[in-house]
């Protein structure tokens, strides 16, 4: 067989990502070259400090300090842009697809924020944008949604697509812990940045869920649009009392049809303990998807670090090489001129609800509190007053609705915490039983 | 936009699955056209017998009683080929690619038997095979492993793959009820057919998991010389007695790498509970794939059925006509020339194992029973004599071994069997921990 011409690919940014990029073309060149039918070779590397002592070399030694390098070596055709946050990686994109480059990229945040922007732009230019690595890591998700599942209308989906949230949650629930010590060892261990505020407070999951939705409905959210809550918010009596029901707690990213409009949002929900989602520990993620023919499907594994990102970064740069991932670019249409601007505001998901109420220790509040949930239409399935009380004369009431609407169990919620019977906000988490 | 020329469609056979796959290309038409950048209409259908009602209306009514309608009409491009066995399937493809049809079919019993003829030829004749519907029906194996996962190196697989043997040791476990009552639940249900034998006896599983092996692993290992054990020779007693120590009985297929070589079976299997592959249940189908860089993955969904199944032909009839299967087919050389005969006999797994004995009553013979073991080698990590006796004298010895060699274990109780001290053969399943 004649050894086909190598394809020359560029690499913008080796940190964690694009180290293992690097190493993955390097020390599995020949499995890939199979897979691509043509070597795959790193022609070149551009870091922002050539000074920094790196885990990986580059071969020839061909590493700059200005990504133009990249952009400008008319001998690359393919770049990884693996640099995150959100500049100069959109000048760089910008500029690598105005070079003629097809473009690979694990950059949520970027495309989150400017991918119409992008999108139509390799599209004029003839380009792709590859970036299965920006959701859920290793996971093949954007694969699975945008032509593994093309023949179904999608109904659903619900992910945990933060591994950083997993693992503290995980933690705190399997440890007893509480959420400020769990968050010190997620960042010993490198599962939580030096600033985890992107992670904990759910940004990086809405990004995930707005790239997700586009792909499974054709409609384009602005992720700052989604109604977003994080873990930070949790303590480990919620975690406790979940657990004495039959749940755990976990960050679910839930995107889906409702009354014929699509319904979003990213929160801490009750997991029933023993489904797929429940039993997703650590820094794992997990997607499940309904489509209308296959039903549902359940996918797992790890959704960062910096093997598992680099597999599909490879993988996109193994579609792009070989044509798939211009061709899938082209039909599915991402983010193209014809997609629509989606609304997403007051649309209600009728659901179970877990409240935790913090109630005075006195007579006739009980009556007061279930009242008022009855006044808004919200029936109670089941109930615990639990004995230990607070130093400030409250005990915790936590509560399990019958399904209702968002709505109006958050209008009840502001009655009950607007009235003299109770301490604190009240917390409501959804409850997912399948 | 303009509106590009449809693409015809032939369909061969409309069983349960062809009419899935003509219910669907109708039924979605729009949806399907916007993923393939044009309307993919169904020209012709080819069927058996034209008297038999059916469930599905064929557009425009071409309905046809001979296929080589099909493979003879110049305006059809792409045809499914959904009839099941060996004959007449193979004389279609075969006529099909002739006639310069690209492929696509869910026949694995097919692909097993004649992959290497049929690809070869299909090579040869500029076309394309898709079979993501022939293994695991909905879920997207056949390219999560040859595209998604490609920038890796498959270490090992284990799977679900035959979901009529799932549903049965589900509901054995489950009602506690005995196989042959079980299984005329299944076939009651639509879940086993009149003729059982293919799916219990782990046929079915074990051409599913030759074609995953040969896209995982490269190499080509005829079905048949894979060691084969199906669920017909449970019984509730051992589903119970793995029960007890946390597992349960699942048929697993087994494809990974050992010493360099390639190590497969099809067996049932002691799954620990809480486990992904334990916790698949009823009808469904998972695998559980490792690769190098993305470590564990994990995939679940319908494995079977009507519209699961329709699902994946629609999504390869999609990759058909925007061109990414032609691409995928080429590219990932599925049984070329280059493709290496694989040997697997006499490949040694070190596992844990589980035994069932049934040990006579009387003073030692539990002595000359662990007596053997330990001359072969194998270490006891537990074991639990049941008290309740059987009519015969025996009483059932239930041992859980440290991780050994398949062979030794095999001669130890080849050794065991052929002594005074038991009744009839003993049984060995291997232990999945994790």
């Amino acid at each position: 067989m004649a050894v086909a011409e190598p394809v020359r690919v560029g690499v913008v940014g080796l940190g964690t990502v694009g180290s293992g990029v690097v190493r993955l073309l390097v020390e599995s060149a020949d499995h890939i070259e199979r897979h691509a039918g043509r070597p795959i070779v790193v022609a070149r590397a551009a870091v922002k400090d050539l000074a920094k002592a790196r885990s990986v070399e580059v071969p020839g030694g061909h590493l700059s300090a200005d990504w133009r390098d990249v952009s400008r070596d008319p001998a690359i055709s393919v770049a990884a842009l693996l640099v995150g946050g959100l500049e100069p990686a959109r000048t760089i994109m910008i500029d690598l697809l105005e070079h003629g480059k097809d473009v690979v990229t694990a950059n949520k945040a970027l495309l989150a924020e400017h991918g119409p922007e992008l999108f139509e732009l390799a599209r004029r230019r003839g380009r792709s944008i590859a970036f299965e690595a920006a959701v859920a890591g290793g996971i093949p998700i954007v694969a699975a949604i945008g032509e593994c599942l093309a023949a179904n209308r999608i109904e659903s989906i619900r992910g945990i697509l933060n591994g950083t949230s997993n693992f503290i949650v995980t933690r705190m629930e399997e440890d007893g812990a509480d959420y400020a010590h769990v968050l010190r060892l997620a960042q010993q261990k490198g599962y939580a940045e030096a600033d985890p505020a992107m992670d904990v407070d759910g940004t990086d999951a809405t990004q995930k869920l707005a790239i997700l939705a586009h792909l499974a409905f054709g409609a384009w959210v602005p992720w700052a649009e989604i109604p977003r809550t994080g873990i930070d918010g949790l303590d480990l009596d919620l975690i406790t009392y979940a657990g004495e029901l039959g749940y755990r707690i976990r960050l679910v990213a839930v995107a889906g049809r409702s009354d014929g409009r699509l319904a979003m949002r990213v929160a801490p929900a009750l997991v029933k303990r023993g489904t797929p989602l429940a039993e997703t520990r650590g820094a794992y993620n997990a997607v499940s998807i309904v489509g209308d023919a296959v039903g549902r499907m359940f996918f797992h594994g790890l959704g960062a670090g910096q093997m598992p990102t680099a597999s599909a970064v490879v993988a996109d740069i193994i579609d792009t090489v070989v044509g798939r991932a211009a061709i899938t670019f082209r039909t599915t249409g991402v983010l193209s001129a014809d997609t629509p601007a989606a609304r997403i505001a007051g649309v209600d998901m009728q659901e179970r609800h877990f409240l935790r109420i913090r109630a005075q220790d006195r007579p006739g509040v009980l009556a007061r509190i279930t009242g008022i949930l009855g006044e808004h239409g919200i029936s109670i399935a089941s109930m615990i007053q639990h004995d230990a009380g607070a130093a400030d004369g409250t005990v915790p009431l936590v509560i399990m609705t019958h399904p209702c609407g968002s709505t109006a169990i958050r209008k009840a919620l502001d009655h009950i915490d607007a009235s003299d019977v109770v301490s604190g906000r009240s917390v409501c988490l959804s409850v997912l039983d399948e």
